[in-house]
């Protein structure tokens, strides 16, 4: 049964394996002190355009999102995060068991505004509350969606104006910087942010997100948090190969690409048979609403989660591609659909 | 310059990557659900010879020893440890960070004692100091020493009559287990402890350890543990299947002997040439003391870690070799001792 | 200016300091083991109708909550709140200090309902969430309202039903209890919570919360955990006496119903002048809804707090009374408004 | 049966009660905002000589350290401490809790030196292990021991040197700083420490210590540290006042003259009959080596703590005394050793 679950139901992109393979047996450093790790954060300051960052290698999102957050927070401060943030829901208390809350807003597209974070300062007037003091945005959105440039300048500007740091859970990053009318860029999100991590995971390598602190302020004694909290890998090359795969030629924002044309397509395919979506997706996630019956019916032949009821009749699913998504996959399950809805006609 | 330093300089063993090349484009569940892990898990269980364990893996021992320990742990409750325990000095307050005290106990040799539990124990008489609950143990330890059976075994004794856990961080296990002289087998751990890990980054794997939770009564929810501390990788599988390389035959162990029959290739050689070791070692890391004109000369052509002065003339190095360490090396090595001994004689 | 802000502007009760006076010298056992705890233990368990449950003192209400859920949570589990729970907007974040999530329920009134309970379980099913262990509720809660007896009990089947813990913050219980139309005593909250506590600081006490653990499971090493929380306090004797003061006679509910009293008596003035309350309170808090230049005109003579705009035109106020409120001053705030209503005409 | 077991056995000093019940029902701020901790705030800079430190009370001694030291270090940052240190061994691992390892030292008299700190600090090189940052003195120390002016004054250049934070735990600093040839003085401890406490409960208070911030850059937002670990009392008047009776005379040093000379009588006694004293303690804390057969017939008069046996046939114990220890209690004591004396001859 085929997979449109998630981006990472497939192993690392071919070239990266043999990358990995070929360095195998020379000896290197421990602890990502090794040249690889040095090679890929040559490539990574290269990329983002700024020379003073400091780029640390973890293997996962939540390993990164819990260990920025703590090392930016004291014990009282907390992080403001929409309600669909990775961190608030899908990370098993992660930030709070480092001791810290999340302040949650409420949004329809899994984008935080300036409004709401200045609600947010407004309302935390007095040392019997939290001190919010990050603001925790994700591009791409849990939802599929993506930060404009002026979009994240503005958060930038209120994260100045209220003395907050700005971090950006980049797990999706390749897939929203090269989304159909994306124009943020790559040094763009270094400027504006004080910490963001580029996701390798679930676009293209087997496992590995590149930590990028933009912030000097922040830069010092990271090794430690990282050490502390297990993320300091006795073998850290594994991840600094991978990136130098992804980010010595221009592999990163291909993968991001194909992922993001198979969903598109998904997405096309699905329109034209009159389904709606949830969000507008430009990305390697989509959100469609379809029939219950609909619904059961692809249950049979592909694996995807279904995120919660639209109406009695109707729920949202998402589906999700990656770099190794085939497009006949992509247009056999449109075909699925549209047989059913031959079938069951109407559609909807 | 050749690496003496750690068992962590070189990648995988070759057998391993190939394994993962070969099932890297199927498509898998993500987080440790997939086919490998549970292949992997099979083999796991079949070599311990318990099927009721229960077995998931992690990125890295620092993880491992963070997550098994707060599993086990209520807020007031602490861990014994030897002073050497890399929980103790070199996890850069891990363990502490998840809210929990290290009781510290010095030893000769980095093994632990019953007697020495005891006093712990006997010493926390009430609410104004923490309450012991876990023994931790490693095995091989982190100088180089072992348990045997009938020693492990009376830990377990204390360990039963006080109600105290007792956890065995086998980073180095396969080399422990498979040590000239040792009587300890998997199944044995696997019966005494009530949680352990068998290391896989330190023995041919790119990264990875096997925790094995044998006590029942701790291993629900395990999962909830590894996700809030960013442990359950998007790609489990990655871990999964360099297991199954490793104990589908008898790699794993075959690697460990390879290792031990390095170190103590150079320990013989440098046993004949007379020099005298802090510990005695059946392992992959050997500590030889030796004059400091002598261990600078070496460093200008092998690298390691002086581990502490003995004397005013001598100190203690620690020199590791791996499944990776090719005999020419030590041969080299030992080679050039002879050399400077011969250039400086007497030896010592 | 005289204060409406709390119930806790004043001392002790005059009782209570006499008390503490006449056992003063007494040399007693230190942290808690002395005989005016356990003479105040066995009267709260009388007062409980429970000889089986524990019972500590504690110096406030954040210590009470954060060492209550503390003790009752492993990592991974959360306590459910109403969004206006005292742990979930004014403790500083001290339950996410000790590492747990606030699962939070918007109410109209400050009152969880099963159903919200049962909803907020549903939406945590696996590993990647947090796991609901302990529905938090107040009695009075932070709106002023109470629970009744059926209430309480239909919250303690869907506990049962679920797994979940009951905890009760008890900071106003006696207000609670004491109210008009109130079922609810003293015995069966003890029968319906896990655990909870009895606040002396806003009830006539200097200091001091009595916890109370019904569940006996939840009994053992309680008092490591206050140690660890620094809440042990060395003359734990101070707020033993207190409770003997509370709890020989009805000093406790005398005290409770004087203050219910005072803030209905403010209640039935202000209605009778035709303002409207945020919420229907039959306890010592009440939350009146007045015109913005009314509120600034009562700012010069009393203070306040302003808790929320309702519209253009009008917000919310607290006003809270306690044992030590006189008649006279409820009438003069009462007369206040009247004069400003003659002035300023309609009263709206 | 007298208690010389510790100097909190009693209530508060006549005067602190008959403070408290004078002021007991004027209305005040809550939380320490009140004016009986401005007045007493007021009272302890002058007494300090240092109008920028930064003032605040707390309940008890564990609650003052933790909070302090939990304020002062980052995640990956440690304390260093004698092995006798209080937050070491009775704390219940307190600052464990916080997340932050204590790195201990050996010593005879309960007081850490320069070379020790020095040591510690080159012990820690890399972010393998912790980053000592605060040095942790307790004057009094646990051994009745006391530290000279010229003492702190190395104490705190080799903490300028080092980066390192100077806290001092003050529970018994009235007793320090009036002991037989002390010259350290109150101003000294501010000019020294970045951080102390002025301990109320054992000398005089019911409850009560005064956290007294020096360095600047640690004063900020740290009420929020207090709200967050339960340590804002609501009636935090009940510190204050306690503080303003016992500074706003000499009735602090005068109370810990009184408790010191009790104690240096019941020392003179016995050294008169020929016992040994584990130290030198110039304060209210006295640790004798007494026979066991007379500890045992003590025991049956007096309660004290036996620490720890000297050899097969004495051990030391424990006596405090407090500002409210009569003298005949002390004379009754040393006639009660001198009977046994005579009756078992000879005394040894």
């Amino acid at each position: 049964m085929y997979r449109f679950t998630n981006d990472y139901s497939e192993g690392a992109h071919p070239q990266i394996l043999e990358l990995m393979a070929r360095s195998n047996l020379n000896q290197e450093e421990g602890y990502g002190n090794d040249s690889l790790c040095r090679q890929a954060e040559q490539l990574l300051k290269a990329a983002i355009e700024d020379e003073r960052a400091a780029v640390h290698f973890v293997s996962g999102g939540t390993q990164a999102n819990l260990i920025a957050l703590a090392s930016m927070l004291k014990p009282y401060e907390s992080v403001i995060s929409a309600a669909t943030g990775h961190i608030f829901v899908h990370e098993a208390g992660a930030i709070e068991a480092t001791g810290h809350k999340i302040n949650v807003v409420e949004t329809p597209d899994g984008k935080l505004t300036p409004d709401q974070v200045r609600q947010v300062v407004a309302q935390h007037t007095d040392e019997h509350m939290v001190m919010p003091r990050v603001v925790f945005v994700s591009d791409s959105t849990e939802l599929g969606t993506t930060y404009s440039k002026a979009e994240l300048e503005s958060l930038r500007r209120v994260c100045t104006e209220k003395h907050l740091y700005l971090y950006l859970d980049g797990a999706r990053l390749g897939s929203a910087l090269v989304s159909a009318g994306a124009d943020l860029t790559l040094p763009d999100v270094a400027r504006l942010a004080d910490m963001f991590y580029i996701g390798g995971t679930k676009n293209g390598a087997l496992l590995g997100e590149a930590m990028v602190i933009c912030n000097e302020a922040l830069q010092a004694d990271f090794r430690f948090h990282l050490k502390q909290r297990g993320a300091l890998l006795a073998k850290g090359r594994v991840m600094g190969v991978q990136f130098v795969g992804l980010f010595s030629g221009g592999l990163y924002f291909e993968l991001a690409r194909q992922a993001n044309a198979m969903a598109q397509r998904l997405a096309a395919g699905l329109k034209a048979l009159g389904y709606a979506f949830l969000t507008d997706s430009t990305t390697n996630m989509i959100f469609p609403i379809l029939p219950n019956p609909l619904i059961r019916f692809l249950e049979s032949r592909y694996a995807f989660y279904v995120i919660a009821p639209v109406d009695e009749a109707r729920s949202t699913i998402r589906l999700v591609t990656s770099w190794a998504t085939p497009a006949e996959k992509v247009d056999e399950f449109v075909a699925a659909v549209k047989e059913w809805c031959e079938r069951s006609a109407p559609c909807n």
